[in-house]
């Protein structure tokens, strides 16, 4: 049997290169891949709806004969909803309240100042009119995901929220609905790949142009969104799922070892990294694990994920740590310490912080309240968790009076003057001189 | 001589079509380029400071003998400031003060709630450690877009700017380093073009590697940034700039035919649009068009841009016209009305709106206070000005206690079951059930 999980110390001499040499993941670009999706694009924009159709009867083997076929009922959802077990509806009404309750603290209001020469200055924020949340079908098709997609969206103050979700064989999952009807969606097509991504971006005779485009999806549907990007608004394209979890002091090893599993299991390319000073913990870490494995459905996927790219870390202190969180920015950290908050200050790139040791990573996935779609691969040094930030939009707001634009009209003038933008400096000039 | 200006009015039966015609523009990608620019891009990464110089003499026909003579020291940068006009350093130091007054308003703070479980939930506000900013050369190199850029991402406590501006034959102009002096730029690199793009992106022996880049700049520019999108963030890809100025009423339309020709003199492919419901007025503006033509030095420009892409639209009545802009999601728009407040609380889509017959577009690009980077062609409808919260980003915070873990627990077990993801199951129920 092969090594469970890389082990490193940071005392070894070639460290810092062989822990780069882990963080390293970078997606390669299929020119056939991006070539396939370019015509599918093309031909949703020429052929419409019937195209959609085609593909959709092709791809997914649904057996719809017409495209109102593939448009469900707001009757559909909600009798999904009602067929949930209580407890399993019960477990998604408290996780669609959480979450929304989170989002809401999240939502930005315009503001406006009135400056010392009496200009009127402000920020209007603006939801968008209308967006298409892209939920993938099949086995990787996750209830949650609805939600974490659409309330934000229905939080923001979105009026119309357009879902896709394909339908392998003409089926779904009802729980996807159910979350769907919770949420907020407007309109559910059964509709998935490129062909969805190009008819929400563009249009067809039954489907509305969204403004922005959110979601998780397949290579195909990671290549369509970023070919529609300027057209519409889209979300990150999203890496493989990290965790990293440091611990000190006092911890139950079987815990952690389940919390570094849980990112495991999502795919073999996940990423999953303890961390510690202290050995003694770092070995029982690694036997949990083992034994964990054991028992796992997925125990397949886990073991090549921390086979290839997870380790376990010794470090020689807590500082130590700091600085190699900050420099993986990962998706989700779990800090297991007695003070999760003082530490947390020195954080100064992570999608979320898991804090303390009754803090495991899998409630934030579902009903923690905070949105599970975060920043992977290191962009959590740019970027933030989707959020209803990323529903609204601004809009600058400049009104001067009759005397308050003097002042700034003659220094536009001459700025403009020096740039040789002469209309620039004489529509200024108007202002002041007329 | 042919016509100066397309005219339109919503009565004609094509109306709909025309304007949507109108108001299409897209960027064709050209293979060639992108294959250049990539190449560019590798060499950068193999050969870092080397290769950057090799170009830099190639391209710019700099001088430079070796890569250290790229770097200007921050006494160059306030010996250029110290040598502007009393004028020109009071107009610039005014604009920088204003920018950095709006921008201050812009700023995010953190957060935290504790819910009724007794969790807390929250987010952490970041500033991004290290940042780029592109500066065109020659002709287009502009101080005004330094502080735009520069000065958002010192209000949102960036400890590091990086900027590169190109220096065609080792020129430069003054005031762009003066006002980098002022907007608070760390360290300045006479680079440009893609080599500058890579060289921010993945760094080299002397150029820190950043974590985004913003600014505007030439098509090579452009697409160097797209391709190093996901290794670090990047501001939009800026369109060619608009402008759709609405009147009604009273008003001066000499002053309103340079506003629209302040779009104009920008680029030929600018697009200026002016809309009224008063065809006395549509008749004066067009004829102020002609007469300031007469003397404005890139009147070529202008007359290029208004005859291709320009419109006077008359409409019936307010309402038109608001849908109209809602439609156009301009970049720029200006409300020359008596009422200018109410008329925005029903604009929906719009980088900046200019209200009233004192504000004039032209003062938002220096000194107003707001950004004048602005979604360009539509993108208004999902994206915002350049701001503070570019060079910011939020991470979410979980901390849990003991016992109001156990129904957020259990909730993420049922919910994990039903997606098949067994570790997330067991990752939660030992919070619960150990």
């Amino acid at each position: 049997m092969g090594k469970l999980m890389r082990r490193l110390s940071t005392q070894e001499q070639n460290f810092k290169q062989v822990f780069k040499d882990l963080l390293a993941f970078e997606t390669v670009s299929d020119p056939e891949l991006l070539k396939t999706v370019d015509q599918i694009i093309a031909d949703v924009r020429q052929h419409g709806d019937a195209h959609v159709l085609k593909l959709t009867q092709q791809f997914d083997r649904h057996p719809a004969h017409q495209f109102s076929e593939l448009e469900l009922t707001q009757e559909a959802l909600k009798a999904a909803f009602e067929g949930l077990t209580t407890e399993v509806r019960e477990a998604l009404e408290m996780a669609a309240e959480r979450v929304r309750e989170f989002h809401q603290a999240q939502k930005q209001e315009g503001w406006t100042y009135v400056d010392a020469l009496g200009n009127t200055l402000g920020q209007k924020v603006t939801p968008l009119d209308r967006v298409g949340i892209y939920v993938p079908g099949g086995l990787a098709s996750y209830p949650s995901s609805v939600l974490m997609n659409a309330v934000p969206a229905h939080v923001a103050g979105v009026p119309e929220i357009i879902m896709v979700v394909p339908a392998p064989n003409g089926e779904l999952n009802p729980l996807v609905l159910a979350a769907a009807y919770l949420a907020g969606v407007s309109r559910v097509f059964t509709i998935g790949g490129a062909q969805a991504v190009a008819a929400l971006a563009y249009g067809t005779e039954t489907i509305p142009s969204v403004d922005k485009i959110t979601g998780p999806g397949n290579r195909f549907v990671a290549a369509a969104k970023r070919a529609v990007f300027g057209q519409v608004g889209i979300d990150m394209i999203a890496g493989p799922s990290e965790i990293l979890v440091y611990a000190e002091g006092a911890n139950n090893a079987k815990w952690m070892a389940m919390d570094v599993l849980s990112q495991a299991e999502h795919d073999t390319v996940a990423q999953a990294i303890f961390i510690t000073p202290d050995e003694a913990l770092l070995n029982e870490v690694e036997q949990a694990i083992e034994e964990h494995l054991a028992a796992l459905p997925k125990a397949d996927i886990a073991r090549t994920s921390i086979a290839n790219r997870g380790a376990l870390v010794l470090v020689k202190d807590r500082q130590e740590a700091i600085d190699l969180i900050n420099q993986v920015a990962p998706e989700h950290l779990q800090l297991c310490v007695e003070d999760p908050q003082a530490m947390a200050e020195h954080i100064r790139h992570a999608g979320a912080i898991f804090m303390g040791r009754y803090t495991p990573e899998a409630i934030g996935d579902y009903c923690a309240g905070p949105n599970h779609v975060l920043p992977t691969s290191g962009t959590a040094r740019f970027s933030s968790p989707l959020g209803v930030y990323d529903f609204q939009k601004r809009s600058s707001l400049i009104m001067c009076s009759e005397q308050g634009v003097k002042p700034l009209a003659k220094t536009a003038d001459i700025l403009a003057q020096q740039e040789n933008l002469d209309a620039h400096a004489r529509s200024a000039r108007y202002r002041y001189q007329d």
